[in-house]
């Protein structure tokens, strides 16, 4: 049967009816007002009218999503906060005497088609926050509702040019079976909120939107991107039976959740999450994960207007700390720089800012900052099982200097009378190809290794993952990657230090058995793999996974890898 | 003595007086004109003119700098046809009826200060040429001729806010005896004209044009960037020593000129250079290299409209190769992408153009182009000592598909009858973490590497070395980066692949006797250093430097090594 080819952004199997979600036509007319304050005062009732939809919609995402996703809405309100762009638009009513929608739509376009020539994903992503702002202003100035999503009664598969940020939060997961956009990709805001909410979900595939119409049948599995419209008997059959296996796998899985992550040959490892923010916990305590692999800090940080107090901190490390009961949770002190924008830190734009002033580099130039989340960690310890580590470590006197830093905190604290955990453990990240390098001098100064894959691989190949030029290249299977990753390994272990792995591939079926066999102790990813992860650990041996890591490293290439794993019978994948 | 502190940017010792060179101010009245055609007309005809002094110039700098250097005064050509900028200036004239200085001003500024807002170094160096074609334009139109360098009679030290290109193509280096600037730094334009011309020089020291006059002394060595004001007689006797010293140095280098490159041992080792194209053979032949070691075919490809073709790219890579005689050539393919633009190719701007699109990555999505330069070098074997190398390999398949392309070509050269050298040498640059970590694999496919060391510690330690922010964790003495040359080193010569050196780590006297030491058969520089280096290389046995670079190895941090290098008896810096 023939189908159409997207890009599958959200794993899943959805067999049902489409809803048509149309753009709303909205008529913006040019005209010449006579009086400018009225036309100003419409302006400013519209941004209040959006704020506060917006702080709803905050608080919506915020309880069904996830903060992080949520925070859209405060980067939403900032922009209606922006003063160049208020200022813009007040001007051009009162000396051009326009209508504040005309006004307004000249603005925004300008600023639209500023970040859209940019010609790099996160400042077109900031285009289409600026064009779903407008619109939500336009339709309160037209007194417009937007119903589209909440019309939807029946369970149906939601097809549209793109889905805006506030159309994905208003999603309801009992009626969106699925959806499909002309628009987006992988990394698209809709598409991490499909991968949140676990809507099966396919991007990029431009047409769709005229190609089917309300009520027609389509089946799609969200993690190939096919797309099949007027199903036939037999097509549907074969995706219903998909749809069950996908259901029994999930129902497996979840047998699993109290029971460990056990090697065949007895082998206690570990299996713990990601996460952002204290908000992500509950996901986490609901996997029954064996701890946090990494706290984010950095989001703590970002959309608000200063940076956060060390009561801040302190409070959102104790709260996670206190959550996860005796658990480990493992703090990475910030992350933040070059391509992670602060609106409240004045840094300079840099030509390449993955290989810019970022994280560890970013805190020993401000000590001021990174003392107060030293503190604020500290602090935090005494409440739970903390440990803490640094990222982007690339030069030895980095650590040393940091290592120094945290000293000099505990000093203070200790002249202070406040209590904090004085055993807790301190390790680095591995994610440049120099700390990989250098891991058995590392291995020294730390307690524990946690492999950044992202990263590792994104400087180990020279290649920017998220540049759809070249992200082809991008692969954890190259194998310098896997001779790297086994060579940190096996320095640590050389220490008695203990090796987790943080990035993507420790959630790859495939790698998981290879990871295994290299000896890594502890597997951290977001919570939505923590099952998969462990019914693998107990499909396998480690003793066996040995062999299997040996044979992968004599390989040159990617591809000889993905296959060779694909084909091994000693690999069991679901 | 007191003394100032700039930054040294080109070596040398200067004691003389100053030449105060002042920016002529140009008034530019803002004027309402009555006959814009008129205006327009002044217009064309002070472009023409500054097109015609551009040329006279281009020509000038290509005799006494180089191709390279020359080329600035072609973009800058490229400036003034530039279709956006003269329909801007036209319509203000046109529209506002503006006189044509205070139009051309407006716009220019403009475009100025979008690039100054970029706060990155290329796109600065923009700025900087925009606003030297904008004082040529108005010195043309208020009919100032530029005297103020022409008018140098007596040997002086040029002191100057700044030197634009138009002022630095046009020092002779018998009247320049060094250079101060306000502006500027080690990458700046004016600094690589002066360490083409061999005029030492200082850049950055703010202030200076208002604390010295015309006639004052001074006295500066450029390696270190000290300026002394009215030196006093024990001063100045120190300086003529050092320039004495100075100069002896490079008359005992001179005569190494007919010596070869070997070592107390009896090893014989080339030291070859790197060039930019056909021109810059001359200094190469000069200095009685052993080869070269890098031809960077992409300035071919540069300040130009269209692509070159196998015709043109045939003849530069056989003047070359004839010129060279046996010696050999080692032509890299070519290197354009992301950060090095061309006018004429439409090329998406990346956020991370390090780690984007470039050189082999580039050429095999454009195998059009690649098989012509392919065939172009191919041609040009049969008419020399010729090898050739692909840029960039960070993964296998990369080097497998680029050779399979080259076999094709050379199948269609025999079909067609024509002449190549059938066992061309074909290699590798050695530039990512990712080749360096499988060079084992590598090297059974290639007939030698060539360690791109500027792009090896950029990528291992994730620093890009323009960034001041983070410049200061840049460096060839990294740990990591001695470990992964070591280990290609001993890979290739495993399999019997000879591993030449072609960044700047190969030409710095303190790593030279360690790069011995791991065995590198070949180092490839500017040709200014060919003759240190083959004396540096004279100074030591392979034998002894072994047990340096091991001793090397076992040290955590690039400071460690660079002490140990500069304290070592067994090592003889000059």
């Amino acid at each position: 049967m023939d189908f159409l080819k997207g890009v599958g952004v959200s794993p899943g199997i959805a067999i049902g009816r489409v809803f048509l979600k149309e753009d709303i036509a909205i008529e913006i007319k040019n005209e010449t007002i006579q009086n400018p304050e009225e036309e100003i005062k419409r302006f400013k009732d519209a941004i209040e009218k959006s704020k506060q939809q917006l702080q709803e919609l905050y608080e919506y995402a915020l309880k069904k999503v996830g903060k992080h996703e949520a925070q859209v809405f405060t980067a939403h309100t900032m922009i209606l906060e922006d003063e160049e762009l208020i200022e813009k638009v007040n001007e051009k009513i009162r000396t051009e005497f326009k209508n504040v929608e005309w006004a307004l739509k000249e603005v925004t376009d300008e600023f639209i088609k500023l970040f859209e020539e940019m010609d790099n994903e996160y400042l077109k992503e900031r285009a289409l926050d600026i064009r779903d702002v407008t619109l939500r202003m336009l339709r309160n100035l037209s007194g417009i509702e937007d119903h589209s999503l909440v019309l939807l009664k029946e369970p149906a598969v939601v097809v549209a040019k793109d889905l805006t940020p506030s159309d994905t939060a208003q999603m309801d997961k009992d009626k969106v079976i699925g959806f499909i956009t002309e628009e987006g990709g992988k990394t698209s805001h809709s598409a991490i909120i499909a991968r949140s909410l676990e809507i099966p979900a396919v991007a990029g595939l431009s047409g769709i939107t005229s190609q089917v119409k309300h009520g027609d049948m389509v089946a799609f599995d969200g993690s190939e991107g096919k797309v099949y419209i007027h199903p036939d008997e037999k097509t549907i059959k074969h995706f219903k039976e998909k749809k069950e296996r996908y259901e029994q796998r999930i129902q497996l899985f979840e047998q699993l959740k109290n029971s460990e992550a056990i090697t065949k040959d007895n082998i206690r490892l570990e299996v713990a999450c990601n996460i952002g923010s204290p908000a992500d916990v509950d996901r986490v305590i609901e996997k029954n994960a064996d701890g946090i692999g990494l706290f984010r800090s950095e989001f703590l940080y970002m959309n608000r207007n200063d940076f956060p107090s060390e009561e801040e901190q302190f409070d959102a490390y104790k709260t996670v700390a206190q959550k996860m009961k005796e658990k480990p949770v493992v703090i990475r002190t910030f992350d933040i720089g070059g391509d992670k924008e602060l609106s409240y830190l004045d840094f300079p734009k840099e030509m390449n800012p993955f290989l810019g002033c970022r994280a560890i580099r970013f805190c020993l130039e401000r000590i001021d900052l990174f003392k107060t989340q030293l503190r604020a960690i500290l602090r935090a310890s005494a409440f739970g099982n903390i440990k803490m580590m640094f990222p982007m470590i690339s030069i030895f006197d980095e650590l040393v200097q940091a290592k120094q830093i945290l000293e000099e905190v505990k000093e203070s604290l200790r002249n202070e009378g406040i209590a904090f955990n004085e055993k807790m453990e301190v390790g680095m990240m591995m994610e440049t190809p120099s700390a990989a390098l250098l891991a058995d001098l590392f291995a020294k100064h730390v307690d524990f290794f946690s492999i950044g894959t992202n990263d590792l691989i994104q400087y180990t190949l020279a290649v920017d993952r998220l540049n759809p030029h070249v992200s082809h290249l991008y692969s954890p299977y190259n194998p310098s990657v896997l001779r790297s990753i086994k060579n940190i390994i096996d320095a640590a272990h050389k220490e008695n230090v203990w090796v987790g792995m943080c990035g993507e591939a420790a959630s790859d079926p495939k790698l998981v058995p290879v990871l295994i066999g290299m000896g890594l102790d502890e597997f951290s990813m977001n919570p939505a793999s923590v099952l998969e992860v462990k019914w693998m650990i107990r499909q396998h041996s480690r003793e066996e996974m040995k062999a299997v890591a040996e044979q992968v490293l004599k390989f040159a290439t990617a591809d000889e890898i993905e296959r060779f794993l694909e084909s091994n019978d000693n690999i069991h994948l679901f």
